[in-house]
């Protein structure tokens, strides 16, 4: 079949440039776009066909990008193209086991290589300590705002909570069922735009544990340090804002993450607890919230959400081939800053209600000064492709997610759209 | 590009007859295989060839279906090909949305009517009543354990089980948290071959519900009929014969079943129950298993297993093209049939242990006279692309799942696979 020559777009060319230097791996089979620039030209693209997409080292080509919208949904959120690809290339014969990973065992020798190599990259990845377990479980974050206190502590046993957002308060709620939790510090007043000082702190003398939101992905507030819990065991709900960025584990006792925002699709649920606070659950604990028999069951007590923990094993493989966590964590720095930086700069026509100092690498949330422009903004920037931009319904505005997979490209053209916006509305 | 000519296979043939006549809808760009017969013969293929998969009707092709084995593993379980090849052909740009199914916001109108979609499919496909919530929730059927006594009754309320298996064993023990479980009838000292006659069932005078296992995955017993529950709340796990035949769900108080048997990928737990059953979970119930919250929220309180919904639905379609579960019940029916009589003709060197009357449709155990002869057994089908046919590692012998997606063509060469075996061995 012979293949029609192709123009690529500005868009276009910065994508395979970005997928060239960050993402893609170099092999003999990616396009050749040696001569790219940022000046479009026509590149001959050859196409390779096969009745069944078994391509061994699948990559987003031109037409295929063309295809893609900007996704800047808060979760489920927008994946690697490339990571997307292979996972497309390999659904219907996974590694010529004449299966997909949907339909196998999940005690088969196919899917245990998976589950394990996930685990070993995902220890690698965040240099994750022996005396911590990894479990992959279900049911969400939400899930675990009940697990936590029903596997750390007694139901007469004080846990304190220190609130900057609406996950926090809900993790909070829940853990009333199961224990004596306090409030530390809410910053429900201010709207959760701060984060407190950590030495003014007033934690509970008794409390088991403290337990944060490291990302409030509603509003935007993110730690950039952690506070040391007054008995050790720091409890972290790092949902939205997981392997954005290297982390010291062996600062937390426990540290848990809904797959959906950083490193796979929804239903997988990531716990990284320290071995020594497995084993005591209260007696009512559902047997499918209880650590122990996880742990004890390397996530195969039950059968665990296989094609999930797939995803998220493609996803953490190519973290680790972009350099790991410290080089992720640099590209997310460089794009957070380049929207923060135009909202900052616009004058007042864009507002950010964040404290500086505490402005999620993740989700950025931001207000037009003419309110009654948001719904147009939002109904421009889907016609340019760039989608769900609307901020959460309690909130209100509007919020970008720049997770992991969100391309330099996609923010680029956020800014230069938002820019092109004001001038019109000025 | 020219496309080589290709021969098909007796099995090629079969699994082209058997897609032709029941599983895939006719579209002008299936195979011409409107000659094909049993007897092999040449055909020539047209290979369409696109930079992305996004042909809008995609079929199994004869290549992808010589890649495949028969899985005939418990679950996670084989799936229908077609359906894996759509989901292939989408994962990538479903719909023309610009993402994957996996990148979705569980709030956009794209998933939104993903999952409208695959509930209205599920209750034409069982004719639930209007009286029926239908919940997509995670953490398999062992979650729902303990949710269904926290859910319908309080903790000192007396509960009856039926125990026909391991499963319904595991409900039993997981009941005693949250209620005062009773165990009817047992079938564990006749190794879970049997089911009681209902007649002299002593069901307690005071038990608020009876809970029975639809179908025991492991031991091979399924229900043919049901016993009434003495207070009229009979309660059912149907995770491996869920979507197998027709059930009259008006009998049923809740029907909860693991999707990775007959509907889909692990990942996605499937609640019907009757409304006037909601609303009254203990107050230690967590949030997630609480049916209140997910019935409110459209199970969409927090971010559902999206993905894993998708292909529910996919398959729901499917069976609904198949002509709804009468039809499937048929088929169920045939291929059970044929894997019976192949073993109770064998004189003995095969033997499935449970009594006829209530031996499954979907899972059928069989040991061999001579069990030194076992694991040759499994070596040698798994070198004929037959897998997954070791017992469960409580039970031991064989057993071959054959659920819903299992193609006629694999049951045929399991049981000339066995006679061959038995000729070779006698």
């Amino acid at each position: 079949m012979a293949a029609p020559a192709a123009k690529l777009t500005p868009t276009q060319n910065s994508l395979l440039l970005h997928n060239r230097n960050h993402l893609v791996k170099p092999t003999s089979t990616n396009l050749p776009i040696a001569t790219a620039t940022t000046k479009p030209r026509p590149i001959s693209i050859s196409i390779k066909c096969a009745a069944t997409a078994t391509s061994p080292t699948p990559t987003a080509q031109p037409q295929d990008l063309e295809e893609r919208v900007f996704n800047f949904a808060a979760g489920p959120a927008t994946l690697p193209a490339h990571v997307i690809k292979k996972a497309q290339a390999e659904l219907y014969n996974w590694g010529g086991s004449g299966m997909s990973v949907m339909e196998m065992s999940h005690r088969g020798k196919e899917f245990l290589s998976i589950i394990q190599k996930a685990e070993a990259d995902l220890r690698a990845l965040l240099n994750i300590p022996e005396n911590y377990e990894v479990l992959f479980l279900q049911g969400g974050a939400t899930t675990q705002f009940a697990a936590i206190p029903l596997n750390l502590v007694e139901p007469e046993d004080t846990v304190d909570y220190l609130v900057t957002g609406s996950w926090g308060d809900k993790a909070f709620k829940e853990a009333q069922k199961y224990s004596k939790p306090k409030v530390v510090w809410s910053g429900k007043a201010e709207k959760y735009t701060k984060i407190p000082s950590f030495d003014g702190l007033e934690q509970s003398p008794d409390a088991k544990y403290l337990h944060i939101c490291g990302n409030e992905t509603i509003h935007g507030v993110e730690f950039k340090d952690y506070p040391v819990a007054r008995n050790g065991i720091l409890v972290a709900d790092m949902s939205s804002n997981f392997c954005s960025k290297p982390v010291d584990v062996s600062k937390f006792g426990l540290i848990y993450a809904g797959a959906q925002k950083n490193v796979g699709p929804s239903g997988v649920t990531i716990v990284i607890v320290r071995k020594d606070l497995v084993g005591n659950a209260q007696g009512i604990t559902p047997v499918m919230l209880d650590y122990k028999i996880h742990a004890e069951n390397k996530s195969l007590y039950n059968t665990p959400p296989c094609f999930g923990i797939y995803m998220c094993g493609l996803v953490f493989d190519d973290l680790l081939a972009q350099g790991g966590l410290e080089e992720v964590e640099k590209k997310n720095k460089k794009k957070a800053d380049l929207l923060y930086n135009a909202i900052d700069a616009s004058g007042g026509f864009y507002r950010c209600p964040v404290e500086k100092s505490v402005r999620s690498l993740m989700n950025v949330p931001f207000t037009l000064e003419k309110s009654d422009l948001e719904a147009e903004f939002i109904k421009e920037a889907a016609k340019e492709k760039m989608v769900q931009l609307k901020g959460h319904r309690s909130v209100g505005g509007m919020r970008a997610s720049i997770y992991n997979a969100m391309p330099l490209a996609g923010v680029e053209k956020l800014v230069a759209f938002m820019k092109d916006f004001q001038a019109k509305h000025a």
